[in-house]
């Protein structure tokens, strides 16, 4: 994953444009991704496309013709969608377009203005402390026209059309954390998936943030009825601990199944209810669309100070929490395609185990194994509504003991599965 | 409010009589009252209206002819609906008709006998240790006859006929906190709305604590579909600390109107379960009757030692406190009236609040502000069922900008205001 | 108790057998048992009744011809259910047929082997080591055969045909604590119910564990709907403290009021939420029968040392603990006898107690007592819904209480009882 990470880094990205087309076809080496194209001005619900942005060069020079900021040092350096300009002004004029993080001297901030037409840059306190006064040219060799958003989607079959969803935003620039890490992960978990034999259909998605999420909504209506589970998945790279923010439901099976991983990987974790702010979990939790989608990540945006800065570069994503957050993440499929329903066919009564070899044949000890208490607590709980993952929670036991129960019950033709409730 | 209390305060007071006809005259000076009278034996629910009783002197004289208890000392001297006497009598005998606290030998208690015929004097207990073997000549110059139950009302029109009930118990003699506080409180109140452009009508109710609430309910069944919300409210003028009991409901809405109040303030204060005992919330949360009436009081009934007592005079009652048990009662109307349930017009995503000028149009920040978030939270929560007060709770933002954001959404037709659920 | 505990000691028990006969005899001499044979073969859900086991004699001679193992000592000795056996074989080979408690070396360990054929002896660890090499004879004199499982019930009629359920089992031989315990428990119960005016009427089953429960419930099903509340009764006369096991329900009436009379009693105690792990209450909890049947013990199966060896024995069960568990049991049936539904039949405002004689005549004092508040929460409380046992918990007034309250109030016709909700 930290390899993908180097890859993409350099690339300039924003909501749209050559930036995403060229981060998309390097995924796309990894897993066949289906690229869409949506002009400028399609309706998106409430939204519509605005024009597509491209950057060819910027710079700041000083009357002594030196580059004092140059966008071929940092991508960060230009303010998201400005507008072309070529001028000469004195300092006190550019400042009004120049932002800086006073409180981290050496960081270049991340700012963006898509639906303003405006234009900045961006640069660390210390360079800023360091212009004389005097005229500077200011060069913002861009281009901002009628052109397309573009986004890209991986779908891997399942045995069902019953769809898990996972989302992951491609729309900022030179920013690990935030979000190649997500990128990166989501890569790599559709690489595990494909080809396996799955009881549901894998949908990825790689689009921009909010308008991304917003147009793939508006253009999927018909399939939101089948996402049955779903993850917002970014900022999985650094060294905070796993946080799972809860689907709008709130007590969704994803945000039972999220939760249960993170407990049992005996780790510290924070679970968070759902707000209406953060990343695309907003769209798919608005009450309009609804949908059991949870968010995963590791410090949250906005609660690390490296968040949208220079800062958040190639060290502060490290390998072992990228594994981390991939094992989470399989660990969550795992459940998820295990979990279900059964139905006990011997109901008054326990069924006697020991005749079909599930028991120890001699009685009278203190104590049974973990094993046999789960044939008993799934025998008990099994009356078609509770799923395996609730009698793990209830019994204890874990949720592969309790899996591997019912497997051996359905065997012995004392339990049978449910059809899901749809 | 205090200078009520003053003039109130030598006034003696009955659950029927003359002293209450006073009161209510004196209250009229403020608030155009509506009284009524309401005739001895007419039925109300169980119980029937009683004799109305009046009393001209009491006293009792010592065999020199001093008067050793004196009605015009102090109306608490007599127990309340005694009836009249004019008698010579040895002390042993007279004791039987002597109440005293011995644990506060400096306080005269307050006893009644509404309902079963008898006299008595109530004294402190250092009058009674004074008191020397020898025949007392008792005079009771009371009245008790048929006549007339007497309660005022007063009623602040709104837009809506749906009504916010205040009631008061105006029963009580020489008592200050329990219960000219409420007397005072509730006048104010009514003043402070009166002219003022009202959602609910306010209905403010001055009747004798039990029949006077029960003569009310059983008068005005036709009204009690209309009340929407409701606060007993006394003893609401001495040092200790606001304690809301609760509803029968319990979570009424004004259960979580003033339970938000209290907390809002951020002062030490209690809130109890309903309970059958306590003042005529009791009646108002009867089961045939149940409405959501809660009531607000400092120190309940019977928990503080001054409470019926002589020590519940003028010095016990602090304009300060009175104050702040005003400003709770304004700050809950002020909930009420705003507190509304709202659906979301643009439901499917986020809408584009930058292009109506809702949002800071450069994106990039680490931080969201209180005012933003409010927009959000209200457009997440606005399905129609949660009303602002849950979107204040939910998200931890303060009411008023909650509203705020409300209004700002109806401006701009993202948000349309529900009908409210019958 | 402890006198028929003392009885029954001796007596070889076993699932099916003689001595289960002797033993139903012996509990028959103080209450009229109805005693019922299953035939060998019978079906009984899942299951079907194993042959008859008996034993005569069982012992292992060394080759100076000395008893070193003698069913006659204990009949813990014999593995339960063990085939016929007459052998010589050397110590190798018999330790494979020989049970030891290594970490209590003085103490015989209890084992069985109903469903599979194999015979086997239990001794101390210290008798074990103590047996020298070379060749030892082995006489099993045991017959397994076609004939019954036995087992005893007794009906105490009640003004209703609803009913109360206590199970205890009887299939172990001389264990003291599990569970002559409970035999001698219910069997003392049942002597203190016969014969009273009840309104519930009470079953006793006195029954092997599992096959014994599985067995009588597969005979009973058209009286199963008729059983309102049960309990399993077992190991109630050790030295730990009571610990009730909720019933699958886990929020019914026997589960309230268990625990109700346990925290009244204000000793230490244990509830613990159903799992089906136990004894017989897995069968009457199992999804099928699902009934509302919790389970009261002390120490609970498998969590005291004692458990299932030859130290759970006189002196484990003392007569001050039997008591205890006793009482417990006999004021659960107070309360199941008098919990009941009421409807206050003057709704509207509190009815006029002080007229009816209910109320104290004075008024203005600053307490009120129990008896009076108690009163006044049976009227607010009582709408057909809430049980007694609903209003004491919600007013924390003692069920006696209540329930003398809530008579006085029939008595005087301002309440009257609900029929049972079906």
């Amino acid at each position: 994953m930290h390899a993908l990470i180097e890859e993409l880094y350099p690339i300039c990205r924003s909501i749209t444009g050559n930036g995403v087309r060229e981060t998309l076809r390097l995924i796309g080496r990894r897993i066949p991704l289906d690229i869409q194209e949506v002009p400028t001005g399609t309706r998106a619900f409430d939204w519509q496309i605005p024009q597509e942005w491209n950057i060819r060069d910027a710079y700041i020079k000083d009357a002594d013709g030196r580059k004092v900021v140059d966008f071929r040092n940092s991508n960060l350096h230009v303010v998201g969608y400005s507008v072309p300009v070529h001028e000469q002004m004195p300092l006190e004029e550019l400042k009004k377009h120049l932002f800086t993080l006073p409180e981290h001297p050496d960081w270049i901030p991340y700012r963006t203005s898509y639906y303003s037409e405006t234009w900045g840059f961006c640069l660390s306190q210390r360079q800023l402390d360091e212009l004389g006064d005097g005229v500077y040219e200011v060069v913002m060799d861009t281009e901002l026209k009628d052109g397309h958003l573009t986004y890209g989607e991986f779908l891997v079959p399942g045995r069902s059309d019953e769809e898990v969803l996972f989302f992951t935003h491609i729309c900022h620039p030179s920013l690990c954390n935030d979000n190649l890490s997500g990128i990166a992960l989501v890569t790599r978990m559709a690489q595990e998936l494909e080809g396996l034999d799955l009881r549901y259909t894998y949908r990825f998605v790689f689009a921009p943030a909010t308008i991304g999420s917003i147009t793939w909504l508006s253009r999927n209506e018909p399939v939101l009825s089948r996402i049955r589970h779903g993850l917002v998945l970014s900022n999985l790279g650094d060294s905070g601990k796993l946080t799972y923010k809860r689907s709008r439901h709130g007590i969704a099976e994803i945000d039972r199944v999220v939760t249960y991983v993170l407990q049992q990987a005996g780790r510290e974790h924070a679970v968070l209810d759902f707000s209406p702010w953060g990343y695309d979990e907003r769209q798919f939790g608005s009450p309009g669309i609804n949908l059991p989608v949870g968010r995963l990540t590791r410090s949250p945006n906005g609660e690390y100070p490296e968040y949208h800065t220079s800062a958040d570069n190639l060290d502060l994503v490290r390998p072992e929490y990228l594994a981390e957050s991939l094992s989470t993440c399989l660990q969550t499929i795992k459940v998820l395609e295990n979990n279900g329903r059964y139905l006990n066919r011997s109901p008054k009564g326990e069924p006697q185990l020991g005749r079909r070899g599930l028991y120890r044949k001699m009685g009278g000890y203190q104590d049974v194994s973990r094993q046999q208490l789960a044939l008993l607590w799934v025998l008990s709980l099994s009356t078609g509504e509770p799923t395996l993952l609730d009698i793990a929670e209830r019994s204890g036991i874990d949720f592969e003991t309790v899996r591997a129960a019912a497997q051996d019950l359905v065997e012995c033709e004392l339990l049978e599965p449910c059809e899901r409730v749809a």
